[in-house]
């Protein structure tokens, strides 16, 4: 298994990826994300955003998503939007993998932390976070207003 | 009352009107982001975060502060981090121009919506985003692994 920084050939299956999440979560008609805005949006000369992916016998297995947020309390943040692992690999520390990588992205970039979200009902998820010192924060609602 | 882009001489105010606002939140110790910090991360050739600010007399009383997020959902997302307005300047629609300007700029620049997040017991501010096409969205926990 090897895991290395995403290249546009790979973002077809990453989208993929994403669909399954978006499935996990209950959501699965919230996706209306292309390839084709992936591409725009991830590369050329201000990438909004960044991605690793973890691949076995050239197939691409997970991928961990993530940007850069600004918290007005903290500076510079890694935000990890996403990390998905396709349902027939899980448990076997391909997580822990990306998650790791992922961090050391964010003390390679000047950040001081990284931060994600994680659904209250998710328990693998949060048990697995609990291994590292996440702190957790509730009582926020997510808003959106969609153009 | 005039609502502007912010400037580097506008951040010592602007950090000012953080920590009113980490106060209003009950937790005044989280700000440890320093105004050279904000200056170092907010302008330059790859800024972190842009900000708005209100200004009436040549005194900042509000800002607004947000960034780029990328939603693997959605796309290129506008973030709002905070919007504070100082104590003494409330309930003159200095919120309503700031999250407006705001939205203006999420539109001029290919978003395809915009987000931000509210604690649960801030009512007034609930009962603000509810007048427009707000989307709430409950049940996330956030997390953060501080470096």
């Amino acid at each position: 298994m090897v895991v290395r920084r995403g290249e546009k050939k790979d973002l077809v299956a990453v989208l993929d990826l994403i669909r399954e999440l978006a499935n996990y979560e209950k959501e699965p008609y919230q996706v209306t994300n292309t390839v084709e805005r992936m591409e725009r949006e991830g590369f050329g000369e201000t990438p909004v955003f960044g991605f690793l992916v973890a691949e076995i016998s050239g197939r691409i297995v997970g991928t961990a998503i993530y940007y850069y947020r600004y918290s007005t309390w903290k500076g510079k943040r890694l935000y990890l939007e996403d990390i998905v692992i396709t349902e027939s690999e899980r448990g076997k520390g391909i997580g822990t993998k990306l998650f790791e990588r992922t961090e050391q992205i964010a003390r390679d970039t000047d950040c001081t932390g990284m931060m994600w979200q994680v659904l209250d009902w998710n328990e693998p998820a949060i048990n697995f976070y609990k291994k590292y010192k996440t702190r957790f924060d509730e009582g926020w609602i997510n808003c959106h207003l969609d153009f």
